[in-house]
């Protein structure tokens, strides 16, 4: 699929494949990686929101993860279903940095799709005096590897 | 808690929380971070197999993965529950790699935990041609996060 609009990773090009949807959609953590300034690696989860252009992290301003990951680094994300057939989506990007004053609208986001939005809004309003900062990544290359699913496929109902 | 006979950051000295036990004999595929040659981060969802005093991943010779990751490379994993309140596990270490004439044992033994011992027999079954190998990590820093729950708090039955 070619998109001359978009410089998009064909992966992450609409129309999107229904697992990648799915990926997208579930409530299922970003495992965020970086190179810390001595070198080595570093990753954590983070909760993420799929803008359709760009990959969202939100994180509290002062976060050891804001000092290392600066403008224009270079991080890579995997998100993947955690039970088996596995079927995961890999994206790495460069990164922009985004401060918000209080809570990051991506991060409202991300908290109603992962929390639904009842535990969002108290969620949040537990949080709202904190000031986010977004981490927004522009993928520039993206995989797909949903291939487990081989080995438990079988004769569709006749 | 000292433990004068082991090198191992405390979270991972005996006895362990029951956090770090939970998520060290779950079914959460390991996230694994390393630094690439060209200097950018990479992380992928991996099995682990915990012995007590190594994170023993096992994957096919001739991986990317493998070519990038020698021994003496420094690594970052995280294991981490997948729902809401997030409970976590975090290791960096250093690595020595381990070649075995077809699977690993340490692969036997996740797939077991993974799968059930009846389906991993089946499914090394129809891998056992392949060589892997053993990236044997020695934790150096290990962190447990498992604040999250503490927002769930309800009072205890009466």
């Amino acid at each position: 699929m070619v998109n001359a609009m978009s410089d998009l990773p064909e992966v992450l090009q609409r129309p999107l494949s229904p697992n990648v949807e799915l990926l997208l959609d579930a409530r299922i953590p970003a495992r965020l990686a970086w190179v810390a300034p001595n070198g080595n690696p570093r990753v954590v989860p983070i909760w993420f929101h799929w803008t359709g252009q760009h990959l969202a992290l939100a994180t509290f301003s002062g976060a050891q993860k804001l000092k290392e990951i600066a403008a224009d680094s270079v991080v890579a994300v995997t998100i993947d279903s955690q039970s088996f057939p596995y079927r995961g989506l890999k994206i790495r990007g460069t990164v922009d940095v985004v401060a918000n004053e209080g809570l990051a609208p991506e991060y409202r986001m991300a908290a109603e799709r992962y929390l639904g939005p009842t535990v969002a809004e108290r969620w949040c309003a537990s949080l709202a005096h904190l000031d986010q900062s977004t981490i927004l990544i522009t993928p520039t290359w993206a995989g797909a590897d949903m291939s487990g699913a081989a080995f438990l496929q079988e004769e569709a109902p006749g």
